[in-house]
């Protein structure tokens, strides 16, 4: 599937279209695998270059470090090659972070995406690479791979240039890209203009930036909605370069448009509830709550108008 | 020691100045359960009339919940008593969130005090209610005592008076109280206006506002700097109707004020370090760093000036 060639640093590189892939959950809010693993092969045969389970979309942050973990076993012993994963490993806690990553790495996964820790907010850039740094030596494996999580929207906190620049000084194969949901282009220009040439892989949290991202020397992208779109997002993927991309962008921002309308990740559930005609698809758990029916059914109405397709999702 | 007469649903409730208790680390970064438990006996005995171990102060989301559980277990092993014990178990995670709720209750401690969960910010009146009630329900045992955490300047979700109302409606006895971190009195008052004759007592999050609010009905204040002047706030805390009130609360003030000039949890490590005369307390996980040399001579010349008085905490 969709990977750019090599760079400097790693025979074998991420790029294209991932998901954070949602994670269902049984009635009693207890994570459900089997869906999960369900819902990881049909993103792999349906435009995702690879998966980054435990993201936001995920409410990884909604589940105890066990539940990561074993959700991870439960999707490698399913068949989904770990060379094809970029699990969440972020915590506020040194040492789950330590444990999350440790585990991927042993597991020979593709790299890890990391959230800076996000409880404490007045943190110095010392605090960050400190923190960064000794999860790096803890962990203590050349084969380990960090992209940083850029969130500022929801984690409050962030990585400055100045930041970037000093852990890949530090770190120069470690530390191998970032995922930026800023939300500002400014922000992503920076870090495409002062690294991506260096092989640090930055992946744009939305769709919405993906052409602009891959115009500047991106990787691709990390969607929330690659989770019921990633096809058309990855048709505009393998055809930046051609005259039918900013058509193609306009098609992907109009399904963003219309998810964005409601509370995101409810509403990604109920897509997949929808389409894969499985009203289990609709738990989340708190602090979420399910969208109301006048919201699930205004949000189908605008996705029909759309032609959201999701072949064999029933499958 | 400080405690206020019997609300109209507990025969015992907390009351007066209770300190957020520093977590100390051995030099590999790993707990130091000695070190804590002997910092709790101290500060019982110089002023605090209960603990809130595993607060913000404590360095909480900087640990794994094993820490959590382990921490709680040695220093009740240690000999301080579970009925002055207001353990922090607020997570993002409900699981974790019930596991730390339902020891500290089975434990006997006397309450528990609980962040809401703060990685997702765009987050529902109605979703917060769903997590504690989903917490209460599980935990299932009606000698369980909440203590709402409050903080909106770091965990940036909080709670309003909507929601304590709702809360407290449905789980009108085990929805106790309230620490108000928010720094902003106009909050508080509401709080106090609202809710305090019911029996829901507030706790204000720093003895900046600790005579302000005993006049407006409050039941004490939990703040950081209990931890090196518990003495001298629980003075203030049982003269708050006296004349000599105003100076009291001016003395504390000073103190406040020279400590806040720097990074406050290295601040008052470096402080117990230099009382008790032991360079261990001085170690923070990261995301924090240590104080510089400069800042932490400052810091003591400062509170030098101030005569801030810690007796035998050598011992």
């Amino acid at each position: 599937m969709s990977e750019t060639s090599s760079g400097p640093t790693d025979a074998r590189r991420l790029g294209g279209i991932l998901a954070p892939v949602l994670t269902p959950f049984h009635a009693d809010l207890s994570p459900d695998a089997r869906r999960l693993a369900r819902h990881c092969r049909w993103l792999l045969g349906h435009g995702c270059a690879a998966l980054a389970p435990f993201g936001t979309t995920s409410e990884a942050n909604s589940l105890s470090v066990e539940e990561r973990e074993s959700l991870l076993d439960a999707i490698l012993q399913d068949g989904v090659p770990a060379d094809r994963l970029l699990p969440g490993t972020g915590a506020c806690a040194l040492p789950d972070a330590v444990r999350l990553t440790a585990k991927a790495v042993r597991h020979g996964c593709a790299g890890v995406l990391m959230l800076p820790p996000f409880y404490y907010k007045a943190v110095s850039e010392d605090g960050f690479f400190r923190f960064f740094a000794e999860v790096i030596e803890r962990v203590g494996d050349a084969r380990l791979r960090i992209y940083l999580y850029h969130f500022p929207p929801v984690a409050q906190v962030g990585f400055t240039a100045k930041l970037v620049e000093r852990l890949l000084r530090a770190y120069p194969r470690l530390v191998a890209g970032m995922k930026d949901s800023s939300g500002d282009f400014t922000y992503t220009k920076t870090m495409l203009d002062g690294f991506a040439a260096t092989g640090f892989d930055i992946f744009v949290g939305s769709e919405r930036f993906l052409l602009a991202g891959m115009r500047g020397g991106g990787a691709g992208c990390i969607s929330a909605t690659a989770n019921v779109n990633a096809a058309s997002i990855d048709r505009l993927f393998r055809a930046w370069k051609s005259p039918e991309a900013e058509a193609l962008q306009a098609e992907v921002d109009a399904v963003r448009g219309a998810v964005e309308k409601v509370p995101l990740i409810p509403a990604l559930k109920a897509i997949v509830a929808h389409h894969a005609a499985d009203p289990g698809w609709l738990t989340v758990r708190p602090p979420f709550v399910d969208l109301t029916p006048a919201q699930r059914d205004a949000l189908l109405a605008d996705l029909a108008a759309l032609e959201l397709a999701m072949p064999e999702l029933r499958a």
